[in-house]
Parts: C-alpha cells; structure tokens; sequence
C-alpha cells in the first residue's frame, strides 16, 4: 500500500519559460527510457518477484517507490517550463492578444498547449505515447536487474543530453537531481549483480562524465546522494543487506541506506484563461478557496 | 512524495489455477480502462492542476494514490491465477514433465509464459500493450472530472463483466473490492459535479446494478466500503469539503473519509524452474534466505 | 444506407496559405478527440445499439451522419492551408524554384509535402496515426452518452484552443461553425442524459466561454445553429422525441430538429508539378477535362 | 454533405451465434484491408484530389459513398454473428446462469465480450486497432489508383478465405455479398487505369477463383452486381466517363452504372442484461418505446 | 553491401504440422526480443557506430550478419509448421472439404491463415506488430553491448521457455539451434565488456542451464557452436581482436572465429488452392517450372 | 545464407551539416514505404513463397538483397547529415560550448541527438516507429506484385520530393542513386505482372518525371542502372527468366542482370563528446586502435 505527503523530491528552480526545453523534457517523463518506465518497470517486477531472495525484491520495490516521486518532479518541472509562455516579453509574444496561444504554432510541442493546457503528458520528446511493449519483467532475476542497469544507464545518458541542450535553470536543476539519482540506482542495480558474482571494473557508471563538471550537481554530490538509497519505506527492509559496501563505481565510495529529504513545496499553477483552465466559474472557485479548516 | 508499506490493500482468496480469468483480468490492469490507466491519468492531473480550488485536486490526487494499491491488486491477483497452471492436476497436464509449459499453447495469453514467468504485464485482455494516449488531463476541470466519472463507470461495468464469466473464487474476490471501491470513485467525482452545479438523478452508479446480489460484495457494503474515501494521505488533505454529505446514488447514503484497511500480506510467489524464475544459483539464493536483521 | 451529394457544408474563407495552421487542424481531423472519432465512434454505437429505446438511437445515428460531413469540411480546410505554400511570396520562398518544396523543412507538418501532396492525413496534430482503440462504444447506453458528452467537450474545447493559435482566416471560419455545432452535440448529449434524470444546472457547454466574443460564431448563432440539430435522414427519425424542449445550457434556448444547410460547392484544388500531383500524363488530362455530359 | 436511410445494403440471413467467425469477421472490418480502410482511404483520396480530371475523382468518391454502407453491413453480420452467445444450447453452456459470460473465455475475441456488449469493433481479426497509416493518399493519381487495386483486391482475397474457414450461413451471406461487390469495385480501380493505357489482360480479377462455386455468390451475379456501380449520388456524377464498357476482367461483360439496391431492415438487436446493454431503467425504456408519432 | 546464397543456415526436421507451436515461434520472429530486432538492432548499430575502435564494430557487424540468417531459418520454419494445417488426419479435419481452413478458428494465430497463406509475419506470439521503438542503438558503445547482452540473453530465455511448450520435432531442432547460437553471441557482447574491465563471475550465460539436457542441443555442442562466432564477411574482420580467449561462461571454453556451416536447402512450399497461392493462372506456372538454363 | 563486405553501394558526398534533411530522409529509411519496409517485405515474400514458379521467387530475393544495401546507405547518409551539426559556424552556433547539444532544440528530429548519438533510427520523418503491420506478404503471387510495384512507386515518389526539399549534395546524391535503383525495381516487379499478361502502356514508371532532369542522376543513366538488376547472388538464380527482354517503361530499354557496383568505403564517423559517444575510456579506446594484424 502506498502513501502520500504533498512534497516534491527536489526543489523548481525558477526561469524562463521554455517550451523547447519542455518538449525535450517530455522524454524524461514519457521516453523509452524515462521514469515512467523506470516506475512501471520497477513496479512490475518487484509485484512479479519469485522465489525467496527477498533483498533484491526490496531493492527493486525501494527504488520503484522513489521513482514515482521523480515522475511527479518531471511533471511538475515541465509544467513550469511552460507556465508563462505565449505571453512574456521574452518570446517577442507580448500584446499579442488576440492570438494568445500562438506560440504553439512557433515551436516545443504542440500537444502542450492543444491536447493539455501547458501541462505534462505521458508521451516523449517526438511527441510518441508511452508504451507498455517497453516494460521488462521476465520473471529470471539475473536479466531483469541486467536490464535495469542499462534503463538506469540510458536514463543517465538521456538526461546528461538534455542538459547539453540548454541553460535553462528550471531545467537544469530537476536534471542534475536525477542524474546524481540515476547514479547512485544504476550503482543499486550493478551492486544488486556484484553479490551474485559480477565484477564492474571501472565502467560504470555510464556514461563516464565526471556530474561535478555540471555545477548543479556539485552539491547532490556533496550531500553523498549519488552514493545512497533514499528509504520510503514504512515498514522494514532487506534492502541493506544489498545495498551496503563499497560502490561499483569508477568513483568508489560507500553505500548506504538513508532517510529521504524532507521535501518542497508543490508550486502554485497559475490559471490560464485562453486554455480554459481550470475553466470554473468565478463563484465555484471562489467557494473553495476561502480558508476553510482542513479534513 | 510517496511512501510504501509491504501489504496488499485487500485479500487474495486462494482457489485454483485459471489462466483464462488471468488472461481476462489483464483487462483490468492495463486494458483502455485498467487501473494503469486510472492511476496514471489520476496522477497527471492532479500534477498538472491549475487555480486555487485546492480540494478538487485533493481529491483527484487521493484516488489516484489508492489506485497505485489498486495495481499491486491486480497484479497480484493475475499472479496468483497463473500460478500452478501446467502443473496440477486440475488441467489434465500433471506428469507431462517433457513439456512442463504445454499450457501456454492451450489457452490464456500465451506471453504469460513467454515474456514473463507466468507474471502479470501492462497489457490488455486482447494483448494490446498500454497505451499514453488513452490518459485524459485536458487541464479544464469541468471536463476532466466529467472524464473521470466515465473512466470509473467503464472500469466498473468491465469489471461486472468480467466477474460474469468465471466461478473462480480468486478472481471474483479481487473484482468484488475493485466493483465496490470503483462504486465509491465513481461517486466521488460525480459528487465533485454535483459541488459544480449538476443534479445526477437516477443515473449513477453505472452500470445499474445491485451488487449486493454478487456474494463477495456484501461484506464490504456492510462495513460502507462505496461510500467512503479511504485517505492515504500523511499530511492534510481537503478532499473532505467535497467528499461529504448525500452520494449522488441509486442507494443514497453519507460519504465519508476514512482510514484506509490495515493491509493484508503479500503472497510468497513460488519459483518455477521451467520458466527459469528467478533462475538465481543455488548458493546464492540460500544466501539470501537464511534469517539475518532486517535493516 | 448513405447517399451524397458534393457539397461542403459549411463553405472555405480564402486566406494565406499556412501550414502550421494545416498542422494544427490535424488534430481536429484526426486527433483523439477529432471528428474521424466522431465519426466512427457514433457509427458503431448507432450500429451496435441494443434494446428498443430507438429515440437514443436516432439521436446518435443523426449526430453521426453530420460528422462525416464535418470530416470532410476540416480535410478541405487542410488542403487549402496548405495550397500555395512553398511558392507564394508571402512565405519568403518566391522564386526558389531549385528547392521548391524547401517549405516543407521549415515548420509545419512535413508529411503533408511528403507522403500526401499538400493534402489532408488521418493523424493527429503531432503526428501520430488515428488509432481505433479511442472509440468507445461499451454497449451500455448511459456510459455511452456520457462518453459522447465529454468527446463533444473536448472537441470544442480543442477548437476553441486551436482558434487562439492562429488569426488565419480559412482556418478560423471552419473552427468557429464547427465550435457551434459542436456545441449543438453536446447539449444533444446532454439533453439525452436530461432525459434519463440528469439536471446539468449551469455546466455546459464546456468550455465555459461566450463564443460570441469570436465574431466567426456571430452569424450561426444567429441562424440558431447551436440549438439545432441538422436532419441528415431521408427516412423518418424519432431524434425529436429527445432533441425538444429546452436545452441544458447556460444559454437556454429551445431545441429543434431543422432541415440541413444548402450546402457550398467543394473548391477545385489545383494541380502541383512538384509533388507530381496528380501527375496524368498532359493528353489523358485534357481528355477528361473537355465538357462532355454528365452521366 | 452524407444523407441516410436506414437500411443496410444487403440482407442478413440468420444462423446459430458463432462468436469464432465474428472474430475472423472482424479483419472485414477493422484490419488492414477492411471496410474501414477502403471507406477511409477512398474518402482521404477524392477530397484531396488535384486537377481538372473529375470523372477519376467521381469514380473514387462513388466507391467510398458505398464504402460506408459495406461497414454498416459488417458491423450489424458480426453482431448478429455474437448474438446469443453464451447462452444457447448449441455451445454447450445452457442453463449455466451463474457465468453467463463465460463464453467469453472459451473461444472468440474476449473483447467482443468484455469491452463492447457483444458488439463489433474497430479491429482485426488478431486484436489489433485500426491504424490512421494504413491509408493511402499520395496525391498522385496513377499511384492512388495502383494501390486502391491492391486493397480491393487483397479485401477479396481475405473475405473468400474467411468463407472457407466456416460453413456459418449470416457469416458467408454477407461474405457473399461483398465479394461480389469487391470484384466490382476492382474491376473500377483496374478500369480507370486501362483508361490511361494499361492492358490488364487476365490478371484480374484477384483471386483467380470462379466465384459461382459459392453458392450464395449467384444471384448476385444474376442481377450483374459484380458488374456495376450503384450510383449513391444525389447530383449528378461522370462516373460514368470511366466506368463503362468492357470489364477488364477474365468473365468478361460491360460495365454499367445503376441505381442501389432498395435496402433490408436492420435487424433489432435484443438486450443483454449481462452485460448491462444498455442497462436502461425499466421505466425510461417503457417510456420510449411506446408507440409515439415520428418527427 | 550484402550477398546471398539459397541455403538455411540449419536444417528443418519434419514433423507433424503445429499451428500452436508456429504462433509460439512467432515470438523468436517478430517479438521485441525477437530476430528481427537482434538483427535490425545490430544493424543500425554497427552504421551508427563512432570511433576508431573497430574490433567493437566488427564484432556487432558480424553477429548482425548472422542473424539475417536466423530470420530466414524462424521464416522457414513457421512455414514448416504451418503446412498441412487444416487437412492433415491429425488434426481432425480429414475430408472436411466444405471449410478447408476451419483450422483457423480452432486455435492458433488466426492471421496465418487470413492475412498471409500460411506463411511467417512480421509480429510476435500475441499478434502484435513489429515496433521500431523496440530497437537500441543509443551511440554509447558500453551501453550498446550491456544491451546487447540482454537482448541476446532475452532471445536465449524465451527460446528455452517455447523449447518446453512443445515437443514437435520441427520446433525443438530449431530452437535447439539458436539457442546454441544465442549463447555464443551472449558471450560475444560479454567479452566485448570483458575487455573494457567486466569481470562476469558465473552469471553467464542467462538462463541458468545445462543445455546439453535438451537432446538436439548436444550435437552443436559437440561441433563447438557454442563458442565460435561464423565469419560471414568476405573481405577482412577484427572481430578475433575481442571474440579470442577464455569464454565468460560457466561451461569455460575457447572462443574462435571460424567459417559458417556450408549450409541446407531450403525447403519447397507446396501450393495451397484454398489460400490462393501462388493463385497463378496453370499455363504461367507450367511454363515457368519447365528445365531451362539458370541465368 | 548472407554475406557481407564492408562496402557501401554508393558513395557519400560531402556538404554541410543538415539537420532537417537528415530529417526527411528517415522517411526514406523508417518510413511506411521506406528501404526498411522493402527489404523485409520481399524478405517476407520470398521465404514465404509458395509454388514451383521460382524464377519469381529469385526476383523478388534478388531485390530483396539489394534493399539491404540500400538500408545501410541510407543509414550512413543520415549520419552524415547530421555530423558536425551543433558546431558548425554555419548554423551559428559556433563556440556555443555552454550547449553543445542547443542545435536539438532548434529543428530537425530531437530524437537524433537525444535517443542516438547523431545517428539514425527506424522511425519515420515524423517520428512514427517503423511498423511490422506495413509488411504485405500474401501469399498470392499476383497480389503481391502488384503491391511490391505501389511500393516502389511510393518510395521512388517520395524520394522525388525529398530531392525538392533540399539543395543539400550529400542528401541529393543518396536520392539520385535510390531513384535510379527504385525505376529499375518498379520496373522488375512490371515486368514480372507482364510475363502475367499484362501491357503496362506509358504509365510508367511512377511518378512521371524525366529524371535526367536531376543532375545527380545523369551519371547513373548513363552507366544503364536504371534498367538493370545488380546481381548479389553467390549461386544461381533464374532472375533472368523474367528481368529480360524490353522494360514496360516510357523510356524504353533493354533489360540486364549484371554484376553489382565495386562498392564504396563507409565513412568514418567521429566521436562526439557532448553525446559521450562512444564515450570509451582512452586508454581502451588506444589498445584498439593501434595498428594490428586482422583476422
């Protein structure tokens, strides 16, 4: 059973709105390799997990509850990348009101500003739905964590990428959160394997860029976060049992299993009237949102 | 951010293998109308949430967080159908050693067998994979919820359906407290509606059914299980000024938000060496099973 | 059975040419919530209709049968965003008589140079194909025009979106007759469910917006198209036993069942040598373009 | 602008349920080469035509006007195809009240059961939704006409192998029916090109089979149907400049443009309460299925 | 550039004719983990690849090529046991003239029979289509081969699991071929990380089993298959560069380079009148089977 | 049985960096009428062969084998397009080092720099996965000629406008050669349907264009390439028994197998850091890149 406190995993960081960046974003979220697979993916193999080896179910069951913390960070930091376009100075759109949502028609994703209203959508950055053809769950523990180093890995690869394209702050700081993640679980799933006999060598983690050159993530990595597993869990865990000793990373290091951060606050969305949303009538929302004592 | 406790949220009752409920419940989890969909098209919406009418997200965000329960459900139960299947005596197969999965070529859904080790997937009960573009989050709220209300009926009539057309005691169990917590999210959102202005009359719950004359409902209509928000929340929430007072029901009664079950354990999966699950060296998996402290 | 007769039924504006316009209308073709749904979802509701309440029938049959006709007013409206462009000046490209399908590369739609010849596709505005598992048609008659009902909204409140986008007059006069009758539809849902003891208080139609503010919808409005419902069949219909009495809108107005538009004449869509469309060879061309009498 | 009366095409003859064959139908309706490709496909092709050439423009969108009413056909043959299903004594499962739908898991497409009401869907046999690529409208005639032959061709070749895999008589009738009228609509694709200089000798039509083995074929080759367009049009059309003549066919025999069959009842179809279809309250449905004067 | 010569890279061994077992199979064809992705998946890589380091190229390029010849040997195979479906004693259906196919409704995979003439398709064991999202090539070359190695592994595990759903004999040498090959080639991306520093321990190869308890294994066993990589190319390779040495294989062993099998014939096809195929008229076909000089 | 040496079948010609041609041409590589699709299609097809007519059977391989080579041409030429874009001045991002990868963000296909390390993909020029359902194998001989010369004419189309789109050698000069070869291949499967009896007239090739009017194409004319089939048998083939003889082409001609190009070497691609490829470490990436002796 699952639980629920109204924090995000990692702080938004304000800029810019950004569409492009926002549409490059959406392959985090609804990719191949984004952390919607990485949380289904998780999800189904630890509810599928056979025989008895129980610390490596926790250790996949541990890193698929974060994960849906990290796809509520994307979702958010996406929305926030689009909240304000169409209508800041900035985009050389301002005054324009009688075509309020043209910068649909000007580049990012249409989808954003048609389908949502300048929100997240579970598709990636071509603008491709989600599949569940992607999901690997083969039931044989060797392959599946195999195949999770490379999700993790790819995952990683993708986002360092992303972060090449653009200076976008809002952007940049939701990605080096989950690179300094990406590493620390794609570490996770090669421990996961040192234990049954495989030896790393300095290949990971992949890809081989040393984050501290990424200013953002200097200081995740000086929190040790790209070396701990955060625990969500409300009961106990076996994960320890895997997830402890030395990393099998190039830049070495000592796991361990950790409380997770306290958490930030969810920005406020602003309401957009030229996408009709929320689209109440002014009496309705009114109503709700006088202070009232809370359940 | 999201927190995790080792229990299923409702039950599974023990009867035999039946890949053919296993096959059709597949519906129920990743099918256009499964409870992939529900929890992920919960979670975009209450994520890309727009104005100040706060208890309308609390709302949609507490259903989505139990249908994150809902899934493991499933998953659980399709598990739990599969299992045994090829080997016991019930299907005629028993000491057919030399073709131990010989069943998956005489019904169900034969990736049950292949793709995965007799585990549940993100597909549907004709084997079509999940699918992004079937989530709804338009960002106008009136029409979101109106969405919802059709997403919860849908869910429930299939479910109906399915619970039609096998005896199995484990599949009827788990459809049973899907029916009657679907019952109780249909009526939260058409109660959302009715906050907005619309009188439902007659219609709801679809479809019109009396579900006490299913068996296993009973016991959760008595403790008012299609009346009640179970609230997963570890912080405050305002679903309340919405969930509350008549439900706009055939059956009348008071809505009220509660805390949610106590859990149930999760079955042990047994291993199955034919599908080569978990497939780890025996020294390994002793290993790993041997009484040692928890972290 | 189904007859025609080769008029448009609303008629095509003149304006620049626009292929981001082009794309952008694609959704309202072939888009989740466009009208090749439309179309095909109330075909197979109308054909798949169960038990003898035969006034839902014909509602839903008659609201089909003008979807095809709007099917065919949007390709028409593509086709003439696109005519003209890569060659007029307007779009900086005159006289690039080397590269003339340059345009194509810089924005838009490329398919629409590329796979059709400047010519309408059933996909959605970011490219994706139109997919059959959209259409809903469970069999249930409730859940069925609650489905209908939030098609119908989201189609208008995807017009409405798409009308922000782009001041292009071809394009704006076809949203804005479409957006009316949308707006017909979805009381006509509405109103089934009124029927049935549903009171929608001041809901609808969603979105909520004055489409009066955009000066295309004055004169249909005017003529009470929003509160009509076109009669399509040659056959006699009991549509008016359910599309009576006042409508469910925040408008009011009486409903009533009129006889279709005249019609406007489909205009001639010039050849393009470039994309060697249609590419007849000069004297079978001219063969068939001699006046000669019509069959 | 489409016009409709309500009758289907051709008549349904009744049999015993066969929910096997309704699946196989089911490719003649929503697979690669069905009715919904070939109606699509030919609607896509005449509104995008270019050039001053109508009569080939008049000859597609005659094909497509009768398209519809053939989707019409296959929907109502594969309804009445499930109908009944599950609860006749021919398939082993009477009086087995307490799984009604249990039919559902022994045979045929689950779908038909579980997602409709025993209803047709915009499928293939296999499962598959219907794909928007699958269309083809290029823009360039020769081609368009090339490729309307392969799919009326391949349509044939599917439906008469679909008649040799059941002996059921509602199924072969239609099957029947249509093969007849696809080795027409062949001969109309084929003969367009021998206007523009092809010779076709005795390839066509494909199959290369005497359609007069199947018995149910012959009377529609009595009347010449595999001969003739119906002309749906309510204006006037130069069909007629291009079909016309010899059939480029190894039968032989002219071609001739004449007016549509007078039509058949569609047939009522009867409710399901298992699966609540459509689920309507005794008292509404009493209400509307009085005998009350028609609009 | 590629060249070709008309010979199975193994034989085919007659059996009873199994539509169950040629549906399995399809998922060695068609499946995400199929042939066709390793072969189209190292396809691209190898173009795609970057750098000077060209044992890595050559080493993906020659698996690629080998598996063109895989695809053939599945496509040949699913054919094998296709033929004879529907008329043979075995099945039943002996004399059953009036529905030849009728075997198409009786079990498995419905679109043998209908789409193609009992021939292979480009899809897996549930029917669906082929994805090219499926294919990885991400231009990391560690995480290229990590990849590799779990699709190499994948195929392996999934070939074992369809190696017990049957016992036919024309199934079994197949899969009993490739899975001796699949381990070769898991090995070869093994070592390939090998050299970049991985030291694999005993995981390898994945499943976990001693193949040589599946009887035709043996064989290939005895000749080395296992451990050698066929050279297919006719001009100069480093793939000896990496696939030399010690094997990363629980069973140890020696990895050589050697020259591919001479190769078998490729079975005839025999006609089939009631799928229409070949469907020639009789004087084209004798006039092509006539003794006459090969080019 | 295939084999490979590691030339192209034509040579690359250097230009600039471009992006949005690298684009387009996806369609030519992942498209539904793309290389992709033909060679497995006549891949499908000949495997799938049926009847003792075997010449065809060698046609339709023999081109088969040559699409393979085409695959890889295509490949490589996309790579080359999109080498070097992102740091070239001419798109003026030049000493950008901040955002290596901004050029992603500013047009073409987001996916080249994001999903492959600028490389190209089996997608389409819209993003679309290649899809297995496009494959057309029959089993009907006829069926399949006449499908095989729509997509030869479809791809020959598309390449056309392609070429219109770009004035770019590198993408010109791959068009000009595949234009060539796909005249020569429409005109294979033409003549294949004319040993059937049928007289094609001056309708083709498809589309009606003089082709020397493109530079590019001139040289290939001249050598007879359009006319001919290159010949990538290693042992017999009967291909001459049709491809013999006058083209059924508008320009005339005399048709010839002969033997294939010397081949051209494959470029060498570059590394790029920012997309950490391949991203080996150095001193690995040295140890195989120093001179030694090959296999």
């Amino acid at each position: 059973m699952f639980f629920y406190t109204e924090k995000l995993i990692n702080e938004i960081v304000p800029d810019q709105p950004d569409p492009d960046a926002a549409k490059a974003l959406q392959e985090t979220l609804g990719g191949h390799f984004g952390e919607m697979r990485t949380m289904m993916q998780f999800f189904f193999q630890s509810a599928n997990f056979r025989g008895k080896a129980k610390p490596f179910r926790d250790l996949i069951r541990g890193v698929f509850v974060e994960e849906i913390s990290h796809v509520e960070l994307v979702m958010t930091t996406i929305n926030k990348l689009l909240e304000g376009s169409g209508t800041s100075p900035a985009d050389g759109n301002a005054g324009n009101a009688a075509i309020p949502l043209n910068e649909a028609l000007r580049g990012g994703q249409i989808h954003h500003y048609l389908v949502g209203a300048q929100g997240s959508m579970p598709v990636d950055a071509a603008g491709n739905p989600w599949n569940g053809s992607w999901v690997y769950s083969s039931g044989n523990l060797i392959a599946d964590l195999l195949d999770n180093l490379v999700l993790e890995s790819t995952g990683r690869l993708q986002k360092c990428r992303i972060y090449e394209m653009s200076s976008n702050k809002t952007l940049r700081e939701t990605l080096a959160f989950l690179i300094v993640r990406d590493t620390a679980h794609q570490i996770a799933f090669a421990k996961a394997l040192e234990t049954l006999g495989v030896n790393w060598g300095k290949v990971l983690p992949i890809p081989d860029i040393d984050i501290s050159k990424y200013p953002e993530c200097q200081k995740y990595i000086d929190r040790g976060w790209d070396k701990v597993q955060f625990n969500f869990r409300m009961d106990t865990t076996q994960i320890a049992q895997i997830f402890q000793g030395m990393a099998p990373s190039r830049t070495g290091g000592t796991l361990s299993v950790v409380t997770p951060p306290e958490g930030y606050p969810l920005p406020e969305a602003a309401e957009i009237p030229a996408e009709f949303s929320p689209g109440l009538p002014q009496e309705i929302q009114s109503q709700f949102t006088q202070t009232m004592p809370t359940h």
